[in-house]
């Protein structure tokens, strides 16, 4: 804990924009690598906002009407071939368990025990979840049947990188089983809502909802929509996907139902998920060269109250006070909850405890010294204006106005990276040589750049699929919204079909 | 759904105990085996009842100061050799992942890219989280360090069983770091005392809190406690763990600190942990031959709410009153949450929906029929009181005194096991003799055996162990409160040094 030079985090994200982020994470303490390659440990900060992004999810599915349950981790190989015979693209970097039991030889533990058939670690549970909905479900009365899954999932990958790659990640996956097309497409729609709420409601990170073009849908889905978000080196994250799966699911894993008229017909499904990932995308809409922003909705600690102490006596003056400024705080309501107040007792010095809370990002961090018994009065710093001087406030006012500052805090958050992504998205581009260049000028991971979303007409042929890929482009999503009238392709200056989100992309 | 001849659940507990115990698990629809040999599908009703006691637990853990935190799900191979060179009788079922990518050949999957080391799914995660403390922990000022985490772990299982021995569990593993012995015994104790709370508050079941003899504890641990609870069969099922490690892991991880004075020391470790275990613990304890029975602090819904209509018209005059009574319930309180109450609306017959809801361990179901509607009634069964006739009541008084209900449930469960358990342990056995008649002469899984608990007075010495090893006994613990004198020991006649529980155990 060494007291900055000028900023909290080096490199500054002009400096070096990759490497910001990870001591953003570092400085949070909110993560690391683990001594399993690209398996991370989430530390408590960083598993607290996490577990607060759970809380304002499962509140959603449930009151929606979802149920929680859990399947095996487990997953028998043959399931696998089944789905890689349906699946174009299937990602074949998977865990592959094959003993179950370690033998001493030679004074070294050895793999034995052989299993019959291999099995993976889980990389999502679309098949094992399926097998199971086709022996739950029997007749029209017991849909829709709306699980959700939160679990760890293993996909192996070559280059980790904390909350946005890596090996193991922790998610939730919903899956639903409906009996017409109607409820199906109604529940994708609603997921996509839940998950638009909650990243700009929560996470105060704006997001472009629409749906992927066919060669970026999820393989076997009807129509994938995703919510898009704009990170601050302008490139996009996909931050949550919500799949109408049609009955192609159903018929590979024979998930059908008796009709109200005695027939018998296959359901219609959906899937959506979103996954630590959110983490990754949090951080690089808020933090700053300071470290984590975090959104008070979020905040696992929303105000510190942190005494300064230079002697024994100073304790015995400051303490009391301190300690009834935070309960009087902590017995206000932000957000219908009591606010989240932590007092920092730690035996460190005061101005290494005041960075840490700056790089973890707590929104309001109020220091009370010996000169502020005597007028009752506290020095509040607000993490959305680091480059004010810290306010002197009566305590009376602070307590009073805490749930107000809170609640401007997330309005600030929201409305800064609304107005980031909005001079990001350029609307003037129209054609494919002023695209070219807007994308090859740009030096990848650079922040300082001007590299953003283009958001222009597009003519829906996938022969544009290879003319973007060259470009290292991809198409983000083609937004709910439309306009009324459309110009040409900005690729091929043919008739467009729909306005389209052009962006690198994470 | 098959309305049941005399009782719900076949066989009933005095025909076939273990089956009896599949049945209710089936009939509640709480979990079932899947695909994948040893592992289970958590299916919603016991998943619900799994949020519930993770939300009991966890609101303690964080009470009195614990944070959770994730671990990798893979465990170096070399990290378990460490562990199996300071341990002996270090458990070997493990699954073993030996590749890290699936090739197609000749039409099938097989593992391809051998990993260098071979990583195991964690059994527990002791040896990587004592890297990560060892890593963490710096100073006296960075003490205690109090972490929890909640995760599937996996022991390959030949013979399991639905949650009481299955290859992957769920479970929390809480691992804490103190500077001294007592800050490290107090924490032991503190988690001890949170986990019979839970037990007996919450799933209204009765423990025996004690210490375990040496050769029972947890391996490395200087001493292990437990909660120890009586199953209707008389057996005694360990339902939690608290470890106090001493320096022995420290030790072992290097997990150590600078003292406020300068040097250096080993922290004192705990480690404590539950499972999903105890909803085996919770079914066997609580139902009974109509399937389960749900202490309503636990119950995910406390209230069922059960039109009765046999025709359409019907359907438009008990709605209506159904739905409002259902919303009174529900603005009610019971264990300071609003009452959980359910409306069930299926389009299933009646008589179906009420025997299932019987089997789920509903505490308190409410019929309304068109008869109800004038009287502005309903009929109301407690699951504590099957044998009785249901009680027509006004619709006032079944919401006014609803959370007194619940209560008095609550209440009865308890009181219940407590009687049951208290019936069933012999206190009067004071000779080898007896005991052994005692335990020898039932047969096992016998419900309507005498089979219990044996207190007796026990005098510690290490050879007691091979004489109750070929009894099949075990010693579940030496419980806390003990006698102001002891007489002769129950095996060897020697002076005793405790009373000891004696028991066969799951």
């Amino acid at each position: 804990m060494a007291k900055p030079q000028k900023t909290a985090i080096t490199p500054t994200r002009a400096e070096n924009y990759p490497d910001w982020y990870q001591q953003v994470i570092k400085g949070a303490d909110m993560a690391e690598n683990s001594p399993v390659r690209g398996c991370m440990v989430i530390k408590p900060w960083g598993y607290a906002i996490w577990e607060r992004i759970q809380g304002a999810l499962d509140r959603r599915f449930k009151a929606t009407g979802h149920e929680n349950a859990y399947f095996p981790l487990l997953i028998p190989l043959r399931f696998i071939e089944k789905e890689a015979a349906h699946v174009e693209g299937f990602a074949k970097e998977m865990a592959v368990v094959t003993h179950h039991r370690l033998v001493e030889k030679d004074g070294r533990l050895v793999p034995d025990a052989p299993l019959e058939e291999p099995l993976i670690i889980r990389p999502t549970s679309e098949t094992i979840i399926g097998e199971a909905f086709s022996n739950w479900i029997r007749s029209y009365r017991d849909l829709p049947v709306l699980i959700n899954q939160w679990a760890n999932v293993m996909r192996w990958e070559m280059r980790p990188r904390l909350f946005l790659r890596t090996s193991e990640f922790l998610w939730q996956e919903g899956h639903t089983a409906h009996a017409d097309e109607a409820d199906a497409r109604a529940e994708t729609m609603r997921m996509l809502e839940v998950y638009r709420e909650v990243a700009e409601d929560v996470l105060a990170m704006p997001v472009i909802c629409g749906e992927k073009p066919e060669f970026e849908r999820f393989p076997g889905a009807v129509n994938t929509y995703c919510i898009e978000a704009m990170m601050q080196d302008g490139k996009a994250l996909q931050a949550g996907t919500s799949h109408y799966l049609g009955q192609n699911f159903a018929r590979a894993a024979n998930i059908r139902f008796q009709t109200e008229a005695g027939d018998w017909a296959h359901c219609h499904t959906t899937s959506w998920g979103v996954s630590t990932r959110l983490i990754g995308a949090l951080i690089m809409t808020h933090a700053d060269d300071d470290g984590l922003r975090l959104p008070p909705a979020l905040a696992p600690a929303q105000v510190i109250v942190l005494p300064i102490l230079r002697s024994e006596e100073d304790k015995a003056a400051v303490m009391p006070f301190a300690e009834e400024l935070a309960r009087a705080i902590g017995s206000q309501i932000f957000n219908g909850e009591p606010i989240r107040v932590k007092l920092d007792t730690r035996d460190y010095p005061a101005p290494e405890k005041r960075w840490e809370w700056v790089r973890k990002g707590a929104p309001v961090i109020l220091e009370v010294g010996p000169r502020d018994i005597e007028n009752r009065t506290a020095a509040m710093a607000r993490r959305d204006r680091m480059g004010e001087k810290k306010a002197i406030l009566p305590d009376s006012e602070i307590v009073m106005r805490m749930g107000g500052y809170l609640a401007e805090i997330q309005g600030t958050l929201l409305a800064e990276a609304r107005t980031f992504a909005k001079a990001r998205t350029r609307t003037d581009i129209r054609d494919r040589q002023s695209f070219e260049a807007f994308f090859a000028g740009e030096a990848e991971d650079s922040f300082s750049s001007d590299l953003g979303f283009v958001r222009a007409p597009w003519c829906g042929e996938s022969s544009t699929e290879a003319m973007l890929k060259a470009l290292k482009v991809t198409i983000r999503c083609l937004p709910f919204d439309q306009p009324a009238r459309l110009g040409p392709c900005v690729l091929t200056g043919k008739p467009a079909t729909a306005e389209a989100i052009f962006a690198k992309a994470y």
